[in-house]
């Protein structure tokens, strides 16, 4: 199971990240290769996978991220304005269903930390103003000199499940017919199993017991989110929907679950696209019966 | 397994963090809690608990955060400026080895909180100052109204094993003779098991294949951390040590491990204390084997 966004091949190199010197030859370094992006979307190769562009094709004062190595070049992503730009944009949803999933990792990667960038030019201590360092992996303020690192949430994405069913849920924003794993935040002070547990609880009225962890991926969208993915023993099926978070909510069965993700035309309701990991978590509980 | 800072009896009561005139009403509630703290350090009661006070003993400025409710109770906990104050006291050390897991699962929320809004009192978006809403669960900008709500940040907290042996290590900050397992932040970009493929090979040296998640915990020093305890297939024991990180490493055995653990005198090394996710790590593999 190769979850969405993992895979990156590049070396990530953080021995290199507090070396000053070395940063600005990386800098300099004629082989190095600079990220192509439209706004915050990815430019595509004739091949369908990132377009890789040269220093001479970047502005003089774009602040550049060291990305990591590969094939002993240094690969950047510049430091491009991206605010109250649309963060899903149907032309990215459709690339991103045939993006090789190693480019997709390094647009994940560069698009998370652009987007802290573009969040945190000013320290949130004293209200100074912050600049790049530790090659684009954190910010310092030039009053305080208050060190701020790149943000990353932690959100748990779950199947309850009772009896050989699984429940889903569908948000109003979703696409029609789609419904997906739920998902929160955690919260300071929780551990994983906790925060499953409580999200469960407050959006669909389930007690649950015992939580497996089944698997993780980054998630790029809406900042940096670290997505843990796990199936939790339910202790009854009845729903009590929170109309805030969730629309709908329902219980599936593995066959079910098997035509959603197969995309069968007559199927209950829509999975999850592949490069989320609500899809891989699915496929694994359809398979694993 | 328990882990410490879990199991928290709090109702955190999600729904009414919006609802600022319940937060308010709250607020005046003569049953309400408030947590005691000494600095950033727990009051303890003569039983070895928690300290609760009353509304009546807080200053009148204070801002107060809704912990969560229980028997009927609201629990609040004041905005105790902290910065500067050692965040590691022996004291406080030792207070968590005998703390009611319940206790400290209710400080270590409480601890978090407080030093998240001691260092976003600015916004990190525009400079301007901050004020606490969502009854403590977040500060919005006074200036150009951005939300900001409480970071917690990810980490691995993993052993390589190799033919029944597992690898820990020591900082040169640990207690004499201490060793523990290996640990790092996630990165934007990273799945849960590549940060800990990329942690054992950045501090050690040695390439890992599969990794198996076991456990997790909050971890309230130095902010809001969620461990995240794995144990990963090394494929080599040759150690090559970054200094920067580690002043020694090893491997041991389930024998050397049980002895640890138990604290007996002639044990290779000294385990990490029962409240640290290491510890319940630990004690898995070795009860396991």
């Amino acid at each position: 199971m190769n979850p969405g966004f993992t895979g990156s091949p590049l070396d990530r190199v953080d021995h290199l990240r507090n070396d000053e010197d070395g940063y600005r030859a990386l800098l300099s370094d004629w082989r190095a290769r600079i990220l192509g992006l439209d706004g915050i979307s990815p430019v595509l190769s004739p091949e369908g996978g990132l377009h890789w562009q040269s220093l001479a094709d970047i502005e003089g004062e774009a602040e550049l991220i060291l990305l990591g190595m590969a094939d002993g070049k240094p690969h950047f992503v510049p430091v491009t304005d991206v605010r109250g730009d649309a963060f899903r944009t149907p032309a990215l949803w459709s690339a991103l269903n045939t993006l090789p999933s190693e480019d997709a990792a390094i647009y994940g990667t560069a698009r998370s930390l652009i987007d802290w960038h573009n969040n945190h030019r000013y320290c949130a201590r004293c209200g100074g103003s912050t600049k790049l360092f530790r090659a684009g992996w954190g910010r310092k303020c030039t009053a305080c000199g208050a060190e701020h690192f790149p943000r990353t949430d932690p959100v748990v994405i779950m199947l309850a499940e009772y009896e050989d069913q699984v429940l889903v849920g569908r948000q109003t924003r979703f696409p029609p017919r789609n419904y997906s794993a739920l998902a929160g935040f955690l919260e300071p002070g929780e551990s994983m199993e906790e925060a499953v547990r409580r999200e469960i609880k407050e959006e669909a009225g389930i007690a649950c017991g015992s939580v497996r962890y089944v698997i993780s991926q980054p998630w790029p969208f809406g900042g940096s989110q670290l997505m843990m993915a796990c199936i939790a023993d339910a202790q009854s099926q009845d729903i009590t929907l929170d109309t805030n978070e969730l629309e709908d909510a329902m219980w599936v069965t593995r066959d079910e679950a098997r035509a959603a993700l197969a995309g069968e035309e007559t199927s209950r309701f829509n999975a999850p696209p592949p490069f989320a990991i609500a899809h891989s978590l699915l496929k694994h509980w359809a398979d694993n019966g």
